[in-house]
């Protein structure tokens, strides 16, 4: 039986961008082989940005050189600007990810544009990439500086994108506040525009609430879920609470129909957790995937 | 507008149950009364069972005797015979609830009796009781001796209880490893012969999967949820990961449905989380109740 829900892994990029502790690449390297190891399919190895901006992730060049590529399993990474997809199509990367927001409040604070100047910084990206491109629309639910956001501002940024030439866009409830009524609100508006096939959820489970809507969201068609393994990561908004939901979670919550293996990522998740010890957010037991 | 969703908080009682923590007559009292302050209306306060069964409640008389009874508010305590019926009534209880399982095993694990035996027990309990009874299902979904349990087992002792007398029956996912997917199995056979206002589900998070459940069972009619405000008292089959569904998280998930007050939900739980930190295992931060 085929797999019927896509998991996205991010646990490597988007969870260990928020720790404050940095992980050796060896360390990295064994944690991603043994997220492909697990069943996932598509894993977001790191991040090409530039120096300095996320020091937890300069390994990104080794990480990739180091991982054992198993066949059929897509390894991408985020990639800010052309000069990111130079760095990340010389380490072999399966596909690359841009990164946006529905806020515009939002969009300034983390990528210092407005959303149109970064849709149009991306156009020679997503023109030159030889490999499949995904969109990152954050705050798709909520900001942190705006408070609710209208699905129709979240449906324009997702055609932008599509129409730029992403495969795939995945909506962000960067804060985690979303309810399941919110999803459906948000989904009303966007897929009578936007296929199902081409939309992913990426949420927090800060409330608790990333299950339910991550069901919510496949009981309308939705086949793509972003996750990181252990809930690596942490919140920023919240110390101490969770952020991107357990890849753990969301494969028990779709029990048998993402062809992952709940104990293999378990056990990838404590051969990592030792390295977050000094201050992550995700480094306190947190529970979200009991052995 | 009146609260379409009714939350019963069992923070006090099974929560603090399950802390090893001995926490301060004063301290639940002033718990208690926060919760009620925060539009809950149903607080199961706490337990009289025999001496030395739960030193963590032993104090349930001066608890009952402290606490500023807010009106509208029932207050009510887990009793498992008719003296506990009697001590429970002298402490001016509002309801009492009664505790059996769906699987043999567990029941002869946790009340040592069979579970034909242990509502032969509550018989004399419910003819004597002046005041309503709740009576509990433990491992209604998954019981952690006997694996998976059938929903046509769960509806036995539902019915058996009914016809005992209980007005309410909570079935609880002991172990927190029920999908969605098992909501809806279970709901299939029970709503038939059980009316959806005679039931209330007791979820747990272990999995993550507590809110999306709650959902599901909103979605086939379910109204009445139980919660332990901050996710207190974890779970005694995997150390670190949550137990009980926090209370906020269902608050949050049913937005604007419960009449019940997230942040001060998370007030009372900042307040009580400092007496549980001499190891039990709602002591970590687990991020259930971000301020």
């Amino acid at each position: 039986m085929s797999a019927e829900i896509r998991l996205v892994e991010v646990g490597p990029r988007d969870g260990l961008q928020n720790e404050s502790a940095q992980v050796p690449t060896e360390a990295k390297i064994a944690f991603v082989d043994q997220l492909s190891a697990a069943g996932l399919e598509e894993i977001e190895v790191s991040s090409f940005v530039a120096p300095g901006w996320i020091p937890q992730l300069e390994d990104a060049e080794a990480v990739f050189a180091g991982i054992t590529r198993r066949p059929g399993v897509r390894y991408t990474a985020l990639v800010p600007n052309q000069r990111g997809l130079a760095r990340a199509l010389a380490a072999r990367v399966d596909g690359i990810a841009v990164f946006t927001a529905a806020s515009e409040t939002f969009a300034r604070k983390n990528i210092n544009a407005t959303i149109a100047e970064s849709i149009e910084r991306f156009r020679p990206v997503l023109a030159d990439s030889p490999v499949p491109v995904r969109g990152y629309v954050s705050t798709a639910f909520h900001c942190p500086f705006e408070g609710r956001i209208a699905p129709e501002a979240v449906l324009r940024v997702t055609l932008a994108l599509l129409e730029l030439g992403c495969r795939e866009i995945s909506l962000g409830d960067t804060i985690g506040k979303a309810t399941t009524d919110d999803v459906e609100r948000l989904l009303d508006v966007v897929l009578p525009r936007c296929p199902a096939d081409r939309l992913a959820l990426h949420l927090h489970d800060t409330f608790a609430n990333a299950v339910a809507n991550a069901v919510a969201g496949a009981d309308r068609g939705i086949r793509v879920f972003d996750g990181s393994t252990g809930g690596i990561g942490g919140c920023p908004y919240a110390p101490g609470a969770p952020g991107n939901v357990a890849t753990e979670a969301l494969v028990h919550a779709f029990a048998g129909r993402t062809g992952v293996d709940r104990k293999a990522l378990a056990a990838a998740a404590r051969t990592i957790r030792p390295f977050l010890t000094r201050g992550g957010a995700g480094s306190a037991p947190t529970g979200r995937s009991p052995s």
